[in-house]
């Protein structure tokens, strides 16, 4: 939790976190500030001090709505900067910031680095940073980083952030089966009141209206696939196919809150009309690992071992996963689940970068998506909510959405 | 342009580049794959060979979608990789990366590094890659990049896609425009037809619906602010404020392409009803400077220049600028403009970090955005258009809306 920064600092050594970048779409930035419109920014948090923000000028607003201590970049006359490193703009972004850490006392010791931020710039810029000040140690974190550690667990206030985007994509979702529902079927495929065929780019189109309309962003799209798509996992679909009754639609909808604030994670398989028995069939397996691992999630358990538990269970149903094959197309080929928040994937996760931290602690909130695919037979079959681990107990979809496999058609010409 | 990267590389010395992150929203990724829905990939360029594009096996068809070469990390074996590197997450991408350069023949020489990417991350990694190969020089470009510069030179296709992006944004600012004037007025505010005032949240949600009805995206938020907000230039309006008539509004609306591509910008300034004479005043020297700056633009010539220019224009006008007075909060106190594409602000730039190649290439994209702020006196005035700097000769915006400063609203009541 943020109030647990000061805390991990302590325990990694670190003397002061600098974070760079946008203050929207970029979540190290976000979890600071809150979310506002600064494009331009850096922050700084000293051990045991509240954090400082930089920003220009014309931003002062933007920047004061986050309620954070704040100091204007023209103070340290950039222009004066790039003229002494003769027009060198990595050694003069190297030396503000080598002005702006000697101004809060930050000269020795450890400081961690975050943000958003072009990789190359990055790597430039802290390189020549640390060779301005040999006394400071320059940290770069992967993976499990402290400010991931501490969006692990998230305060009432982020978890209601997350429900309302839960509603909202509940919301939508539900939309979308009632306009899919609404139209008239021939020979098989949806047709649209003018008498064309719908078509998955028609329904995407549909879906990102609903967001707009309740104030959200989808920045990563949607997965709306169907058939041979909805059988390879990440597949977005393609937007000129149509809707066939009995085919499978995999449909995964991640939503955030407009600037770039909290996602929401949902995803369920359609079939219009009717389902094929064999599509039947390996929906009720992942219903049965869905509702299995499930129950059997306490709070406070390493969240790899779920991954674990499903792939024991797909197997034992008679299904190739990646433990089986590391290099398998068809079965479960994807995690278990992630967590969710500012990142759609972050902390816990599953895989090769787990670490003892990766548990469901409380507060924590996570996927789970069981999943089928078998691209030869053109069928795939996925299943997540996403779940919150209440600190008062209990583990549970932060929204309800019934996860029927058939939704029926009531307009339906031979 | 994209066919310059062979050229701009050895121009350079390098020997490779390396663009790291996910395909959407990551402008050099987009540049180099045009814009697919692959969250988690890697690419390598060797000078002289076609670009290669690393993918995780479920994300294969987005992959494809590209048609660039492939490569599926799962040969890698990263499971592997992270236990040899007992569980150092940056070490083993620091390994992987080894792999990768060393398939493609390169193990010396330059290597330079782009993407969007958490600093710490990219600081942490190509530190590592750096040490496990001191063969390879592992280059960060800040500002002026070779992609950078390949971007400032923009091909018809890219130019089509911001004229179509263009086309949008002023479709919707005509919406907003009509919307505007289609309500009545009571004691000088707007009021909506169920008898409450309208807001400028209110004006925000429809600005979003409209770009999202068309299919674009809105990731920066649109500048929509009155009063007193209008004279800060990047406070982006207060959703709670009503919109009174005589109170300058700027409207800085720049929407891009799903999923992360190309951008435009534009800005108007409005009064409803009626510029107050003072309001008018201002509005003049803007225009004036816009007008004339433009009538001045030759193809070619140095970008900075007419934002030096602006300047001398201003000050003749008897505003104070931030050449004048690097602090100042009166007059005009930001840049002429900056290049447009898939970034919002990208080369040609005007300020510190500008350098000889900030020009008005043929295939460059430019705004011009002169503006006036007074905030004691709560006006703020900005006028900007998009403009193409045209192959065949001429510079001009890419879509064309009216500059006019007052919307005349019909319907007032005293």
């Amino acid at each position: 939790m943020k109030s647990d920064l000061d805390a991990l600092m302590q325990a990694r050594n670190l003397e002061a976190i600098l974070i760079t970048g946008p203050a929207s779409h970029n979540p190290p930035m976000v979890y600071l500030t809150g979310g506002v419109h600064v494009t331009v920014a850096d922050l700084i948090k000293v051990r045991g001090a509240a954090p400082i923000l930089y920003h220009q000028t014309m931003e002062r607003d933007e920047a004061a709505r986050t309620g954070l201590a704040l100091q204007d970049y023209a103070g340290f006359e950039y222009g004066k900067l790039i003229k002494q490193c003769n027009g060198d703009a990595i050694q003069a972004s190297a030396v503000l910031y080598q002005k702006m850490l000697t101004d809060q006392g930050i000269t020795s010791g450890r400081l961690a680095v975050y943000g958003q931020s072009d990789a190359g710039n990055a790597y430039a810029i802290f390189s020549a940073l640390q060779k301005l000040m040999p006394d400071l140690t320059v940290v770069g974190e992967a993976g499990n980083s402290l400010l991931l550690l501490a969006r692990l667990t998230k305060s009432a206030d982020e978890i209601e952030r997350v429900r309302r985007m839960g509603q909202v994509t509940i919301a939508v979702v539900d939309q979308v089966a009632e306009f899919l529902t609404s139209h008239s079927v021939e020979a098989g495929v949806l047709i649209k009141p003018d008498g064309h065929p719908l078509t998955i780019g028609d329904v995407k189109n549909r879906i990102n209206l609903w967001l707009a309309e309740r104030g959200v962003e989808n920045p990563e799209g949607t997965i709306f696939s169907i058939g041979r798509d909805a059988a390879v996992p990440h597949s977005v679909g393609n937007p000129a196919d149509l809707l066939r009754q009995g085919q499978t639609i995999v449909f995964d909808i991640y939503p955030c809150e407009a600037g770039g604030g909290y996602f929401y994670d949902l995803t369920r398989t359609w079939c219009l009309g009717y389902a094929p028995d064999e599509t039947y069939k390996l929906y009720e397996d992942v219903l049965t690992v869905f509702h299995q691992v499930l129950s059997e999630m306490v709070p406070g358990a390493f969240y790899p071992d779920y991954h674990a538990r499903a792939c024991d269970l797909f197997e034992e149903l008679g299904h190739p996963t990646l433990r089986t094959n590391p290099r398998s197309t068809d079965g479960f080929v994807h995690g278990l689940g992630h967590g969710v928040g500012l990142d759609i994937h972050e902390r816990p996760l599953y895989g090769n970068n787990a670490t003892q931290d990766d548990c469901l602690s409380p507060g924590a909130v996570v996927t789970i998506e069981p999943g089928l695919y078998y691209p030869e037979r053109g069928i795939g079959v996925r299943l997540e909510d996403t779940l919150w681990v209440d600190p008062e107990g209990g583990i549970r979809p932060l929204a309800e959405y019934p996860l029927d496999l058939v939704l029926p058609m009531s307009k339906v010409k031979k």
